[in-house]
């Protein structure tokens, strides 16, 4: 048993819209790698306990990530062009990558969130195969490195094992040389390979995604909500992340990419659209009706130059939210969140769509449960314990308001701030600094490698 | 002398349009307060130099502050309301100032721009006098307190002495109790105040500023306008910010606020117009022929539900841009600039409407001219020692592209990446720390102080 004691902890709300509950004096105390107690207004720290001072936050989650894309950090944002010429960058990163070499990365990366401030992540994971496509000895084994990459970095993952198989929607879209590594050239070879695969355990779970209306059939589409239904795993697609998906997509199925998910079966609590940016209010409804929750990344969203995502529409009609790094563009849960209002206040001129408790809750309890965490993400007796502690002692948060320290840290807070953090139960990052890991001399080294 | 040597430094460009203006192994010679030699492509360090790694900036002016704002910080986020319920907010707090408690305040924020890499603050200063009104004994004693807290910090200074009137453009506006702080009563009275003032330095220097339209008269616009002429100073005027302010101006004068300004004759070369959120074409046209500056907060604008400012617009008709960062809700250079060219993927769904070299134009050389201070912002020889490294060994910049250091900086980097600045030649911040304060512990008393 460990126990700890923290300054302040948000211990959050049942209905997600309480910012008002931030307790000070707050003692846990955590039994193999869940939480067994919590008592709040403790005024001294109990002997043994360790002293998390600031603002203790449930383990945060980075909803959707391609741990690659980090490699792209600091080299694609100037210049001009779009999402689609910014494509062709991230295709020549993703041909360099083996096995070793991506596991390696992969760690350094993943230790960049824990520090962070996320205890657990969603990869959206579709380099499956060998240069030449075809697949390695074990069909599995870009998708063990990465699950063997969060084991060694401590981060909790999802490996969302995802579905590619074509170039685009056009009749004639052929694989070019970089996509080919994406592909199983069939969705019965998809479903044979994520079958084979076994990634349980205390950290670690696989779980299915449909990378996008573009590169999955229409049939193609049903058999992995199939699986995944049949799997009891949740299921995530790429969604109208820009104007010319939604433009194809109708050209050929004469509807939205929503519609057409919704139409294969893909929707439901389980289901998580990924950007969703570009949305009619039909697909609004669908969403809503069906429980699925819509994962958006504000901070890729803007470099990619995708738009400002329809989050006071998710909230006036009860679609939940959650937040993923995508591109790692930057890799930081606080401008995430905040990101969520202020683009809100850009596009509407008006303030407080979006309060800090929702926020908060977006980045833990919901974004836990559209990965298949759903005993994560919340300071609660049972709930697994992973926690993230935040200092108020920088010149960032220096001298803000004690008695409201949830909004300070939600608009005011960034990565550096994360001190400490703890996932099932185990410390990985203490005084800011991953316990095992230099991150950015691993960084340093895994990317000059791949980019000389 | 000192002697210093970059292991990158950004040399800029005359057009301001070149991000490929980074060399490396930069020697530099100060002497007194001026750059006396630069030599590009000096392999190692000379002996006696000191290593300043990573990236050399000239250093960086922040165009828009009112110093006070910062006690707001992380108290004034959540909630619902405008930039009109802020601005109560605002209220309350200036009303609890004094000379010796805004110096104090002043000194812990300036300390703060300056861990953040800004070496020149444009502070437009309007909290002028007692709380019931009358002037203090010495009439500019709060002026003093802001140039005494920018000496003691370490930051050069363009206190920007701003005219304020009238609570607003309706004939039976009052001013309030806080408003009365801010008010000379005639514009008589504050050219007096303002020509008794003595503040020139090696690092302050006195100019004006004309808080908005709303706040005075038009006669008055005229007369600031004049003694600012007169004076050879710049003057800066609050423009725009919202659609409301223009919609009274419409009302009250049939014009927009820039075109009363420009009719009173306030634009031309020594004018900087801040925000500039909601123009109109035969604005930008105005400013672009006066040869006027647009000073953009985007942090600030963001918070405020200001709105995005026509930066592409300011670039398309020839409009030199500063930034500010006005309120303090954020103090870092690199979230401004990026915000630019971010906010305007967001609006317009394209990348590269400007690029890193412009942006980091905007935040040195133009910066300073916007202030005064033509002599600075640029390491050539003759320019005034203001220099700000940015590390690239943090989990944020490692593993960029050492090509293209300048773009990695502008998307990339944080003021938490900032580790030695100079101001004048003399070393303020080295190793991310103040040389003589803690900043946060300042930050946090003074506020305690202020909010209790």
């Amino acid at each position: 048993m460990s126990r700890y004691w923290c300054e302040y902890a948000w211990l959050g709300a049942n209905d997600g819209t309480d910012g008002d509950a931030v307790k000070s004096g707050v003692a846990i105390e955590v039994v193999g790698d869940r939480i067994a107690r919590v008592e709040v207004d403790v005024a001294v720290a109990p002997s043994g306990a360790s002293i998390l001072r600031g603002l203790t936050l449930p383990g945060m989650v980075n909803g959707h990530s391609h741990a690659f894309h980090r490699g792209l950090r600091g080299r694609t944002h100037g210049g001009t062009g779009s999402f689609w010429t910014w494509r062709d960058q991230m295709y020549v990163l993703a041909n360099r990558l083996d096995p070793d070499s991506y596991r390696t990365l992969a760690v350094a990366v993943y230790a960049e969130m824990l520090q962070a401030g996320f205890t657990t992540v969603g990869e959206f994971h579709y380099l499956h195969h060998s240069p030449d496509g075809m697949p390695y000895e074990n069909a599995n084994e870009m998708s063990a490195a990465l699950v063997e990459a969060a084991s060694i970095a401590g981060i909790r993952i999802t490996l969302l094992d995802t579905c590619y198989l074509q170039a685009g929607l056009a009749a004639d879209a052929e694989l070019n040389s970089t996509q080919r590594r994406f592909s199983d050239g069939t969705v019965e070879n998809w479903t044979g390979r994520v079958s084979s695969a076994s990634f349980e355990s205390s950290t670690s779970r696989l779980a299915a995604a449909i990378h996008s209306v573009r590169a999955v059939p229409r049939d193609a589409i049903a058999e992995v909500a199939r699986w995944a239904s049949g799997n009891s795993t949740v299921l995530h697609a790429h969604v109208s992340e820009q104007p010319a998906e939604n433009q194809q997509c109708h050209a050929v199925h004469g509807m939205t990419p929503t519609e057409l998910l919704a139409n294969q079966g893909a929707l439901g609590p389980l289901f998580t659209a990924v950007h969703a940016t570009h949305l009619t209010s039909h697909d609004l409804n669908g969403y809503a009706v069906s429980g699925s929750v819509c994962c958006i990344c504000p901070t890729t969203e803007r470099d990619l130059a995708d738009g400002i995502g329809p989050t006071a529409e998710f909230r006036s009609t009860g679609v939940a939210m959650t937040i993923g790094t995508d591109s790692h563009a930057v890799i930081d849960p606080f401008e995430e969140i905040r990101a969520i209002e202020l683009n809100q206040r850009l596009a509407t001129l008006a303030r407080g769509t979006h309060q800090p408790g929702e926020l908060l809750t977006i980045a833990t309890s919901i974004g836990a449960r559209s990965l298949g965490w759903s005993d994560a993400g919340r300071i609660a007796v049972g709930a697994l314990a992973d926690l993230t502690s935040v200092s108020l002692d920088s010149v960032r948060l220096a001298g803000t308001d004690l008695d409201d320290v949830a909004a300070a840290v939600v608009f005011c807070a960034t990565a550096a701030d994360v001190h400490h953090v703890i996932v099932g139960g185990r410390v990985v990052v203490a005084a800011g600094h991953h316990h095992a890991i230099d991150v950015p001399g691993a960084l340093r080294d895994s990317l000059r490698s791949l980019w000389s």
